[in-house]
C-alpha cells in the first residue's frame, strides 16, 4: 500500500488566526512530504473560526466551514480535532471535551486550557481511548514536550527551567540594550503587537507559568497544578537593576524553575539573575530556551522561536504527524490515574541573592547593614558600593547561598537601622 | 492491568562497556519509574561482553550470560537487542542482522554501523516488521534523532549543523584557552583517555562524519551515504589560526553541515569559522550542539553532553522506552523504499572565507595579493595586517561570499607573485 492509497488522517481545525493559517499552509505546501513521512495523506476536512468573512492568507475553499467549533469537533469526517482558539474556558474547552467524547484525538496549542484543566482532560481522553497532544502549548517551535516525555524518559528529572515568554525577554533585552525604562519598552511592545490583549498574561508571568505547570506535571509525574506556581512578573524590574546586575556579571530573566525538593514540588515563574555567560544569560530578544536536567543525561538546553506562525504551526504539525504515524501516549506521559497529587513546597530552595539598597552617607552605615544581614543568617559573597554626589549611594550585595526567608527577615530589619533609604530590591540568583 | 502485571519488555544487552553498564544501572535504579512511564516492566534477561571476568560497576548476577552476541540476539526471551559493542563490521553487524532476522527490535548506539550499513539494515528491519532505534548514535544525550524525525516532521529541513565530536571541541577549546599547540593538546587528550583507539576517528572527523550522514538521511529523506561526506580533520589547525580568527570575531569548530542544494546533497565535516557570539561559537569543551533549520520552525538549537556513561545511556533508554510504549517508526523516519539516492553536490555552497597568508615585506606586496584575489573573483570584506620585526608579516583576510573553487584558484596563483611565503590557510566561514 502506498502512502497515497492509505486511509487519510482527517483534521478539523478550530481557530484560523496566525497559527491556524500556518497549519493550513504547511498542509497545502507539503502534502507529499507529510504523506511520505507518515505513510498516509494528511488532509483538512473542515475548519471553523469566529469570522468567516475575514480575509485570510490561505485558500480555504476546499474545506467545510462550521460556525460552531463543537459541531466541527464531532463531525464524522474528522479524526483529529485541532484546537487553536485559545482560552481556558468557553468554546475551546467545550469543543475539546466534545471531541474527546466523540472519540476524536485532540491536538492543541492551548497552554491555559492544559494548565487549568489538563488533568480532567487527560482522564477524559483515557476513558475515551483517545490522546491529547500539545507540543505547541510550550515554547513554540521547540520540541520540548517530546524531548522531556520521550527522549529523556529514562531519567529522573531533577529540574526544568525556561525562558518561555518571548515578550518578557524582548522587554528585558530591549531595556538593557537601549537603556530605556520598563514603561517605555512596555508601550513599544504594545504598539508592536507583542502583547496579549490582557498584557498581564505576558508581563505578569501567567502565560509562562501555564507552560511551566505543564512541564512540571510531565517531569515529576504529578497532576498539573498551575495554582501552585509562584508567579512574579517583570513590572518591578528597573533599568537600574538590569545595569547593576550586569556590573556583577548577571542578566535578569523571567525564569521558570520547577524542581522536586524534599519539601515538595517547587514551581516558580519569577525574575531571576543568571550568569551572563550561561546559555540562559546569552538569550536575546523573543527567543525561548528550555533547560532540562536529568539524573543520567545531565543538562540539555533547547533554544528556538517561542511564538509566531511558522514555529507554532511546526509544533502542531509534529503532533499531527505523530498521530498519523500511530505514535500515541498518555497526555502527561503516563496514565492519568498514576499521576500523584503534588505537595507544593512552602519555600523555594536556598540560593544566592542579589540585593540592591540605597545606603545613606552616615558613619558606620555599611557596618549596620552587614550586621543586620549577619544576624539574619545571610553572609555576603561580594559587595559593590557606587560613588555618589548625593546623600545616599547604591550598594549591591551578592549573598552566599541562603533562604528567601532570611533575606526577608533582613529586609524587614533595615528600616530600624536608619541608614537604608527606600525599598531594597532582592532577586534570586539561579544556579544554571 | 497495572504496569507491574503487564508483559515485560525483555532486553538482551551486548557490550558492557561504559554505556552498557550505564544502561544496566538505569534499569536497576529506576525500575518503578520506567514501568510507570511505559506501562510495563522493562527488564534485562541476558547480557554479553568479550570478557566475563572483568570487574564491572554493576551486579549482573541476575542476567543470563552469553559468550556469543549472535546467540544473545536471537534468544527466545529477548524482545529487544541492545547493541552497544561498536564497530561497523564483525560482531556488531552480525548480531544486529541476526536479531532482525529473528524478529527482534534493535536499539543501538553504533554510528559507524548505521553510517555504513544503515540503508540495508533499514530494509531488513522493515522486511521483518521490526524497528531499529539509534538515538545514542548521534550527539550522546541530546534527543536530536527524535527532534528531527518526529518533532520537526512538518518541516522541509533546510540545513542541519553540528559540533558532534566532543574530543575535537575539547582540543580546539583547550588550544585556545591554554595557548598550546595542537600536538601538545592532542597528547594531553590521549593521556586523559578522550581519544578513540584509532584517534583519526576523532580528529580526522570520521566519527562526527558518521553522525552527520545519519542526520542527513533523516533530514532529506535520502539513503544514508557516508562515502559522500567531505571530511577534513582538525590536525592542521594551528594556534595561530585560532588566535587570528579570534581577533576577527570568530571561533574555529569542527562543524558538520548538511544541506540540500540545487546541485545536490552537500555533506561536510570540516573545520569552519563561526561568529564567537553565536551559540556554536560559545560552545566550550566536550559539549555537543546540533542546529536544525526548517522552513516553518526556523532555527532550533540543541545542546548537551555528547558522550559519557549517563548521557549515552539516557539516549539508549529513550529508545527502549519508546519501544516499551509501542512507539514505532521506520528507521530513517519513512519507509526505506521511499528514501531517494542522493546526488552528492560537487562543490560546497558559496560562503565567506578566512584567509591567512604570510606576506613578504616588499613594495606593492599587498596590491599584488589583492589583484590575484580580484582576478579570481574573490572580493575582500575585511583585512588586517600585523606588525612585524621580520621580513614577512601575517595578513588576515575575510572575503565576501565566494566559492571554494575561486579561493583555490587564487591560492594556486599566489606563488607567482613572489610576495607570499609558505602555504596560505583558507577556512570556510559558516553562516550560523
Amino acid at each position: 500500500m502506498t502512502a497515497a492509497s492509505a486511509s487519510p488522517l482527517r483534521l478539523g481545525i478550530a481557530g484560523l488566526g496566525t497559527v491556524g493559517i500556518g497549519v493550513v499552509k504547511i498542509i497545502q505546501r507539503h502534502a507529499d512530504l507529510l504523506a511520505a513521512r507518515s505513510g498516509r495523506p494528511v488532509v483538512i476536512t473542515a475548519v471553523s473560526a469566529r469570522d468567516r468573512t475575514k480575509n485570510r492568507d490561505a485558500d480555504l475553499s476546499n474545506y467545510a466551514w462550521e460556525v460552531d467549533p463543537v459541531t466541527l469537533a464531532t463531525r464524522d469526517d474528522v479524526d483529529v480535532f485541532v484546537e487553536l482558539m485559545g482560552g481556558h474556558e468557553g468554546a475551546a474547552r467545550a469543543a475539546t471535551e466534545a471531541a474527546l467524547a466523540a472519540g476524536k484525538d485532540v491536538v492543541t496549542a492551548n497552554k491555559a486550557l492544559l494548565a487549568h484543566h489538563g488533568h480532567a482532560l487527560a482522564e477524559m481522553a483515557e476513558a475515551a481511548g483517545r490522546v491529547i497532544r500539545f507540543e505547541a502549548a510550550v515554547a513554540g517551535g521547540i520540541p520540548v514536550i517530546k524531548a522531556l516525555t520521550e527522549g529523556l524518559a529514562g531519567n529522573q528529572i531533577r529540574r526544568v527551567m525556561g525562558v518561555m515568554n518571548g515578550t518578557c525577554n524582548y522587554i528585558l533585552t530591549r531595556m538593557e540594550t537601549a537603556g530605556l525604562p520598563y514603561d517605555t519598552v512596555f508601550e513599544e511592545a504594545r504598539q508592536l503587537g507583542y502583547l496579549e490583549a490582557d498584557p498581564n498574561l505576558d508581563v505578569g508571568g501567567i502565560d509562562a507559568g501555564h507552560k511551566l505547570a505543564i512541564l512540571a506535571a510531565i517531569a515529576f509525574g504529578t497532576k498539573v497544578s498551575f495554582d501552585d506556581v509562584v508567579l512574579e512578573g517583570i513590572g518591578r524590574i528597573s533599568i537600574d537593576d538590569i545595569r547593576r546586575a550586569g556590573d556583577m556579571g548577571y542578566k535578569i530573566k523571567l525564569l521558570g524553575v520547577a524542581q522536586m525538593t524534599g519539601r515538595g514540588l517547587e514551581q516558580r515563574m519569577t525574575p531571576c539573575l543568571v550568569p551572563d555567560s550561561s546559555p540562559l544569560g546569552q538569550l536575546q530578544g523573543g527567543t525561548n530556551m528550555v533547560v532540562l536536567e536529568g539524573d543520567s543525561v545531565g543538562q540539555i538546553v533547547l533554544r528556538g522561536a517561542g511564538a509566531g506562525e511558522g514555529p507554532t504551526a511546526s509544533a502542531v504539525m509534529g503532533d499531527v504527524l505523530d498521530l498519523a504515524r500511530g505514535l500515541r501516549l498518555p497526555t502527561f506521559g503516563q496514565p492519568a490515574a498514576t499521576l500523584s497529587t503534588p505537595v507544593a513546597a512552602v519555600a523555594s530552595a536556598p540560593a544566592a541573592y542579589y540585593l540592591r539598597l540605597q545606603l545613606m552617607d552616615k558613619p558606620g552605615a555599611l557596618a549596620k547593614v552587614a550586621t543586620v544581614l549577619g544576624d539574619a543568617g545571610v553572609s555576603i559573597s561580594r559587595m559593590r558600593q557606587y560613588g555618589h554626589a548625593d546623600t545616599s549611594a547604591p550598594v549591591l550585595i551578592v549573598t552566599h547561598k541562603t533562604t528567601r526567608d532570611a533575606i526577608d527577615v533582613a529586609i524587614a530589619r533595615f528600616p530600624a537601622t536608619n541608614v537604608v533609604e527606600g525599598e531594597p530590591v532582592a532577586i534570586r540568583i539561579e544556579e544554571v
